[in-house]
């Protein structure tokens, strides 16, 4: 008597994207503040259909138009990913209340060794120290971390999957 | 007899940012098409300023206005980080070789129990696997490789920083 | 004064199978819904004690002939094997609850890292979380839990043993 | 540039189960023996429906109808899951090498700490260990081995995924 | 303010041991019952010295003279090494009480992963599990235990250290 | 096609020590130089009995009656379990290496994360640093290994299985 | 809305460091009783220079002079590095804890699979244990510990940095 | 036969100390240029004794009198231990290497999951990354790192030992 939760999901979201909708998130992966008349003529479609559809691609949330900044440019020395085990029963809430602070910047649910990983950006030592005794570990149901701290960024890219 | 190497830097970027810079920023963190002019309006200063300061913050790697796409929505149902130990001198050639795949979006070289993490965008669990067994493993220089599969995206957000 | 726990048992079900009850098997492992007769020819025996040998094997619980489907082609895109580790005292009877769970098809206790090893059969990933964060670690007693999810399954065979 | 690799499947098998293929799938997981004319009359289909049916998803590798044995009432004292990390590139080969072999039932690729699970049916230590050593560790590509002794079965079942 | 505690210990026993006690020793880890006239001629002292010396041996506890068995000779088919992880303040109460269990006939307190080390014998797996989880895990103090089940005895030796 | 490798033992050893055999082996196991007449006298047979069977239960490798040592005792103040990775196809011959050393006095093959588990008795941290870099890991086929420092031994007995 | 514990810090003691101070330094890591008549001599200024400048580094806290003994050859025979992991938010107060014990001479917190690393000094095995049963693991918040045996010390400097 | 390695050392150096020569010790490590005219008057000796018997002090290496450096207030951002596995007969060719680069300031062989460990003191991530990538794993032998980044030093003390 499986119940409905184990049951195969019968619909799938990933179709509805038209091949006009990824030819135009290809061109906001590039440049986000590509004029819209510039990709219309590319793409040989009039700019209000360019504008309209990426209206509803970000209505939708497949994409976000967003300024990414370089943390180390910014003066913060010390980024790390921290894998953390939760209690057995306070998963989905460790995972809630770790994604309000604001020098966490990613926040998912993994299958393995760890239970949730997140990203935070930090000024320095001093600061990521402060984050993980003070506040990371304040939350009522995190077990253990083991914190990874960033030596170097090698890629990071927004250009993907749409071909 | 300490080499130049282990000397501390005398210079720090991070400063050279300045605070009208960083109201610009927190806009097109919020917006990344924001008009100049709105943006100009509401830090009360010229269209052409904020359009000069943002293209400079642009050159000089600062800050990337771009489209950020929901793999998810795109139909792309399974993520990972993978965790890569290598041989002892290739540490930087896996980086770097790693950093050159489509489904790789993340590289980062860290302190702790991996050389290496990754962040891997698939299509499902058969193209994960082609990555893992027939991609990343064909690099010369992995070592072992531990995969924690995503389960679910809880936070990402490119709003942190500058305040 | 060593229990009687600790001495070694003294019987062993194991060589009351038959040497026809082996070559019955063998068949039935072959193809559960052989016909009798098509085996009483081979082993050249009567039709009446290939069914009875067969109802008693079944009886004592040697063979079960069932239907074995495979999850991937029903639909089912997320399996795994979870390791759990459990409080102290909890280890059989966290065993036992969860083995009352649809979706676990598989539970064997373990002398190793983990104490319990379950395999459990998902639609999705979303399925595989609300099955991990609100089912299993619901579970009083389940003190850590760690998940291999499947990419590829190799081999399920049922044919062995009787050589 | 992504390739044609990284593109989610747009297809999906699970859909083509129909409701009627289900329930017999659901009569031959109690008992794979099950006459086709009970199985008809309970669905109130004719019993060539239920043959033809029955056949073409046996055909399709949807279901087998197996005898399925315990291995400890056939005098196996010894069963195991072995964890296996493989060589850097030979991951899909090692998975080929050790599904030859008689002793192993179960195959899977996994994503997680270990590359390869497999379950082992031997009759006593004596042969786990020769299995180890000289036949599983005599592949070439294995890098390392856990073993995960069986100390209690507690399920195995074959009847879900179909409500 | 270092304590007494801390402070080296002054005194060594081990160099109370003479020659003719250590020669005597060699003899008895050859043979146990080796007649004393026996011992006595080869190292050329009389017999009643002999006797003398290894009563005062076995009084000062640097010697047991003791039947040694073959556990599997025996018919106890299951031995293993047990890992266990004690509560913070639990580690001597824990090896205390483990040492009072007849099946449980080695106990070491070690610095590593593991506080605890100890050597259990049973009679199969269903003893070995009966021990694990009704008896060892029953000790209050216990966290986490890993076992290693032994699959063959390469060496017990007990002639060592004398010359 | 399963080989003879992988069939059941149809025999058993360790029914065929009698009860008598099992008194004996008690005394032993208590004070290996009891007098046979002692042992006799308490069971009710003859010393000529009693005799002949110890001498078969020795010959048979049942039992060995020896003379135990406590290496503390004898100044030797550092012991250390140690869990070796074997190379690949190396297990068997770097468990006979291994067995080969004199102050290594106890070797088990192991299922678990160690392949083989071994005892060594040192006189002090130098010498166990030389018998890990210069003595074991100059063995061919040793990939890894952990040591386990002995803090304290708690119980070390010969007093069980005949009940 | 990131808090100012996130901002980077803007000003940065090390430079603040003279030339001058680093060649004082220098002196004072070979010889720490070096008179300032010399030190003074070789860097071609005052005595008075020299030791004012020294006073207000040790009064900055930037060099200590002091007496650095080698416990192996005091007497103590067994150092360990422990790795401690404490409760969830217990980890300043236990790292505050430690510090207070004589035997401990060394106490970092770090990133990573430890909370806490320390280094202990003791005389012997038997203390050590105190020290890790008694005392350390007596600790409110002291989760689970590793202890790695130093076996030799190889190097301990105190003369870098300042070139 | 055990060979002379594996014997006791008969002679302890600790014991050598005189319990003046343990009151001079405690002077110098409260305050390494204390006058030795002062030390003299407390202990009540000459001060030509304390003198004497500091130098034959610093002669036998027990005691060196240094200035000793925080790395953090010189500008050095980034402390850490690493841990190292060496190739199988590497050890201790990898510790005598790696004791070699100045940036390292102290390396113990333990026993336990680490090999070697290290400390390391480096102006940044970047130049920590480079020890790694370039100077420490270049060396041959080395077979895997694990680096613990400090964020807090507690503790560092020179004051033990002595009472």
């Amino acid at each position: 008597m499986a119940t409905a939760r184990s049951r195969p999901r019968s619909t799938r979201n990933g179709d509805e994207v038209s091949e006009l909708d990824k030819r135009i998130i290809e061109h906001l992966q590039q440049d986000g503040r590509r004029p819209f008349t510039q990709i219309a003529a590319e793409l040989g479609v009039s700019e209000a259909a360019v504008r309209a559809r990426t209206n509803r691609l970000v209505e939708r949330g497949i994409i976000q138009i967003v300024g990414v900044t370089d943390p180390l440019k910014l003066g913060f020395q010390q980024m790390a990913m921290v894998g953390i085990r939760c209690e057995r029963d306070r998963l989905l809430s460790v995972a809630e209340a770790v994604s309000a602070f604001p020098e966490v910047d990613y926040v998912v649910i993994t299958a393995g060794t760890y239970d949730v990983l997140i990203e935070v950006v930090c000024a320095d030592n001093s600061a990521l120290l402060d984050f993980l005794a003070e506040r990371l570990r304040a939350i009522d149901g995190v077990r253990e971390t083991a914190t990874f701290v960033y030596l170097r960024m090698v890629k990071q890219t927004y250009q993907w999957g749409t071909r």
